[in-house]
């Protein structure tokens, strides 16, 4: 099932899509509440109202070695980092390349929201606390990922997360395929089995330390070959059985 | 005024505080909304509804050198980072010393809360998007800050950012002294003068990237004196002109 945010009638509401028609329902996990309207993806929200956006890097490991941080050995754990709700921007739209950094990458992932509080989970029940899947751009300021004290600036500006294009609540996250194209010639392809950490053990990880609360976000990880955007440019993240998210670059 | 957030009647309520009297507010800048309550302290929430905190690190210079980051040359730049509204906690509670730092660190600090959104503040007018000031206690697992990717699990785990008691909306941040007491031993005590970067020019900046919203938490940094917290120990972070945050380490 696919699970859409959009404005309708000035308002942010979540439904279901079928076909067509969206079926609205109360918020992002509950049923139908009644009513429907056409689709238009013109009206398509960022699929998520979170509190935290919790991103993990370094997870694909030729992706470690093409940004030359490769020390020979993997990583034990994930590492985390976070971006705030201010992140978020919504499928189809515009993000301004901004004046402050002179090396602005697109980095494509698979990312997930929450659907139930979630603490301390196990790998194996870790799944059953997701309320969907869905295509993240993870923007990035490389060369103030470098130079800053942490990657605040880097990767947490505003609209630095583009989402969407809606939830898919019946995937299989194990094994899909995940594609950046800039300008349509494709620059990353690879599939999420080649993660470090795999999607159940990322939630087991993360819920250690934060609780996470229905509406979240959590971004997988990127594989190789991310590069750099101008302005003009049309980024898309394809994800295997979702769709696909697409973002103009102003 | 001080404002304050309590649980009352299971419900969290603003309200300004006057003498031993409550009276409740429509939300945090709000005017009262009628109705009052005897102030009870064991009822004192954090005095915020952050979609992010947002905090500065190294701006004092002495807290520099003291963890042996003082490279010769005062930061250019604010360093930031991120934690989300899960590592709230409230005045007068308990935070349970986590089983997977060796050394848990107490970092007091003057925080204050946003009013009214911001976005690109020039730091002649930034204090006008203050609805008030508190004390802040950024915990910190200073081991994992070495050896992680980014300050995820050193910073920004659940209950990591006491904050309270309330928010003083008439204070002139410029020069007020902050103190830091463990077990009732005097730890930190500065002035926020010595600050590398003023409340003003940490707004300005943080502002340029991110839109602050109403509620946002903004941490100012902390001064020389940090170390480490036992179970048993008692913390209270003291702000002149605001009052005594206090937390047990359970």
């Amino acid at each position: 099932m696919r699970l859409v945010r959009i404005r309708h009638d000035g308002t942010p509401r979540w439904g279901e899509l079928d076909g067509e028609t969206v079926h609205f329902t109360h918020g992002l996990a509950g049923g139908r509440s009644g009513g429907s309207t056409l689709f238009d993806p013109g009206t398509l929200l960022a699929p998520a109202e979170p509190s935290k956006i919790v991103c993990v890097g370094r997870n694909y490991l030729d992706h470690i070695r093409e940004l030359g941080n490769d020390s020979g050995e993997l990583p034990t754990e994930p590492g985390i980092f976070l971006k705030g709700p201010n992140a978020l921007a919504e499928p189809g739209g515009t993000v301004i390349r901004p004046d402050w950094t002179q090396n602005f990458h697109f980095e494509g992932e698979l990312a997930l929201v929450i659907g139930t509080c979630a603490r301390d989970l196990s790998p194996e029940t870790a799944l059953q606390h997701v309320a969907g899947y869905t295509c993240g751009l993870d923007l990035t300021a490389r060369d103030l990922q470098k130079t800053d004290l942490q990657w605040f600036r880097a990767k947490a500006a505003d609209r630095f997360c583009p989402l969407g294009p809606w939830l898919e609540t019946d995937l299989d996250p194990a094994d899909v395929r995940v594609q950046t194209r800039v300008n349509g010639a494709t620059k990353q392809d690879s599939r999420t089995s080649h993660m470090i950490f795999d999607v159940p053990a990322i939630l087991s990880y993360v819920s250690r330390y934060v609780t996470l609360e229905p509406g979240d976000v959590v971004l997988t990880g990127t594989p190789e070959g991310v590069g750099p955007l101008q302005s003009g440019d049309t980024v898309e993240v394809e994800v295997e059985g979702i769709g696909v998210l697409s973002t103009f670059i102003g």
